[in-house]
Formats: C-alpha cells, structure tokens, sequence
C-alpha cells in the first residue's frame, strides 16, 4: 500500500513513519509513505500557496495551482483513492477504512489553517472526509490516524494475536470490561465470574456487559445493532437482561 | 495549558511539538506538553506492563500498577482533567474541546494495541473518550488530534485572522464553498455572484449553500440546526431555498 500525504507540514507526515506499527510496516514493505509539500509546485515568486477568498471574509484559501500540479506529479498505482480533508467531509469510520484497505494506494490531500479552493475537490475527484466534529489547525495528525486505522487491516502488519482482540471491538457493541493481575488492586476486586473457570457463564456475562455498556454509553450504536444483527444468542442474552 | 500523555510511545508525543501550532503555542509558553512512559514505573524486573486477561481472550491488556502509579506521580495543578481513550468513550467533539480549554491542565492516557484494566479508569476517574468509529493502533495521534483542537482555542495561539475564519465553520451548519484567484481555473469558474461585490446577496448566496451542503453532506447537524437555532433571517433563506 502506498500513501502520498499533500502537506505544508511533510516533516510531521515523514517523523511518523520511525514509530511503531507504520515503521514495522515500513520495514516489512508493506506500506511505504511520501509527503509531498504543495509549496515545492507552486510557481508564485514568493512559493505563496494560498490568497484571499472571492466574495470577501476573513482568512485565506489554498490555491488551485500548487495543489494539483502536485497532485498531478504523484504516480498512480492501477487501483488509488484521494481523500480530501475537509470537516465537511463524510465523517470516517471502520467500514471506511476495510474498503480503502484494500486499494494499492491511497492520496491524502491535507490543509493546513486555511480552506481549499472548491475546484481542487471537483478536479482530483477527492473524496471529503472528516475524522471527526471538532476543529484542528490542520489535517497532518487526522491523515496519520487514517493511515495508521488502514495499515493495520493489511496482511502481514498485526500479528494473528493483536488483530483478534481489536477485531472483537468492532462487531458493533463496545467491549466488555477487562482485567488483568492482580485479583485486587487498591480494593478493586475483580469480578468472581472471570475467575470461575465456567466459560460458558464467563462468555455471558460479557455479552450482557457488551449490551449493557453499549446502550448506556452509546444508544445510538446500540439501537442500530438492535435493529440489525441479533443472533438467537443475542436475544436470549437480551431476554434475560430485562 | 499543560498537557501530560501517559504513552509507551513518548517519541511520538515529544517530536510532535517541534511542528506548527504546538511549537508556536510552547515557545509563547501558553502550552507545555509532557510525555510520560508507564513503562518507568513498572514494577516488574523486566518492565512489563501488561498481562494476560482473566477470564480468558485473545491478547493483553495494560495492568494497574505502572499506569496508576505513573499517573500519581504527575504533578496535578489546580484544575485539571483525566482523559482515557477508548472505544467505549464518547464520542469527542467541538463542544468538549471548548469544555477542556478552560482547564489548566489536561491528562491523557494513551494505549497501544491492548486494552487496560478496568480499574484504571475507575481510579484515575478518566473520562473516556473517542475520537471515532475507527479502530487504531494507539491512541498517540488521536491524543495529538485532542492536543491541537484545544491549544488552538487558547487565547494568543492564532491570530485573529486565522480564528475568526475557522470559527465560522462551527455554527453547527457546514461551510459554503470558497474560492480564491484566478477566476477561472481549467476551464472552471468562480461563481459569477461572488464577482458582483453586491455583499447582501454574497451573505445570501453562502447561507443557502451552507443549508444545501449541510442537508446533503450531514442531514444530522442539518435536523439539529433546523430545530433549535433559526433565526428570523435563516427561516427567510429557507423558505426561499424552498
């Protein structure tokens, strides 16, 4: 998988590739990262990327030219997708991420401060995407999470260990809760039933758990996994909890 | 404003403010961030700080001792908040990161790969939080994600310019499209309205877009917005859009 990261700030996109699971990923050749800094193409004088909005208002917008002349420069592998960062994008999710993990490569068109000119969005056809309804000065730190929540769904990257427990979380209740050693720590005891050995009881008790969580914490997951996915297990399971 | 993040990755946390807005905000002094690494405080003679968990399952999860205990030793100052993110957490947003710019400090504990143990939420009082419905590797840059949406809102980080403009993305509607020089860009054209210099039917022209875009993109904040904030010249624009 290759990603090509558009950014007035390559140094934060380039630093994230020495850390963790993206430079073992790195390492292994299965993913491989570039920052591209639109500056490098702009052809002003002064490497000015950005002017003053049509229609008057505060602020300034990244210009056309420099963002896809470098856009244009990047090679394209047979299957890609361009992402554009924008908070009026799609907001992102774990579905997202299965579907663009299995592209060869993935464009990240990040701002920084400022908006885009909405012709860069018509011309690189980018998909808009948000990570989320709050406000950053830029897209460096959303673009690493998207990149890191992609190279993890690739072969090769999570050991067989690490990839089943975080897949449990995402069959659309949250988790459980979990302990580890010791049995007591500062009072806090852990509940007899983990330590019972009955593993059908064991396995209950979670599941009850994960509904019960989820519709505290999270109705809104809770009614849309209601409303699709109950296995007869499940409804047992949510009989008895009522 | 101080931040400390309790990570096994404190590289990540430490390089990220050497760029942008957080080495700004750090040389004005209006922000310090520390990294700390739970793995100091392990009493283990390896310096393990996870564990298999009870109960059975695949995976680890970070234990008690290191994470509480590196947690004690930060020096709170006098308002201070405790984050954790996890998937269970909710759902992080522009609202919360207002909420969190009012403190003098801000605590965040960052995982990797595994889950902790219940009981590290419960005495440290965490709030959970997630950045969103995406699974990731650790939690480093949705903590850098946290880190800039509140430094940016701290008084003296962005110029006036830079504020005014990216707070008009959050009046709960989303942006209208913008556009910046030339006027006409492979073969497409700014809005010929936007040229006129007539500013009522500029201020008109982008309201109706915002309600267009926002109903199309995130008919969520569209029902959200239409039920509680209308004011007087919003209903016209609609009726008018209509």
């Amino acid at each position: 998988m290759r990603f090509d990261v558009l950014t007035l700030f390559p140094e934060i996109i380039e630093t994230a590739i020495e850390f963790s699971i993206l430079k073992r990923a790195k390492e292994k050749r299965i993913i491989d990262i570039k920052a591209i800094n639109p500056r490098d193409y702009s052809k002003d004088k002064h490497k000015k990327v950005d002017d003053t909005p049509y229609g008057g208002g505060a602020g300034m917008l990244l210009a056309c030219q420099p963002y896809i002349d470098a856009y244009e420069a990047i090679e394209k592998l047979q299957s890609f997708r361009t992402i554009i960062l924008s908070p009026q994008g799609k907001t992102y999710n774990q579905d997202m991420a299965k579907e663009f993990a299995k592209e060869e490569q993935i464009i990240i068109i990040s701002g920084h401060y400022e908006g885009f000119d909405e012709r860069i969005t018509e011309i690189t056809k980018a998909e808009e995407i948000s990570v989320g309804d709050y406000v950053m000065t830029g897209g460096e730190y959303p673009s690493l999470c998207i990149i890191d929540s992609i190279t993890r769904l690739l072969e090769g990257v999570l050991g067989a260990e690490e990839s089943a427990q975080s897949d449990s979380h995402y069959d659309g209740l949250l988790e459980y809760p979990q302990y580890t050693k010791p049995r007591e720590y500062r009072g806090l005891k852990v509940p007899d039933i983990l330590l019972s050995g009955n593993h059908e009881k064991i396995k209950e008790w979670r599941r009850k758990e994960q509904f019960k969580i989820t519709k505290l914490k999270r109705p809104d997951l809770y009614e849309k996994f209601k409303d699709t996915k109950l296995s007869e297990y499940d409804k047992k399971i949510l009989k008895e909890i009522k």
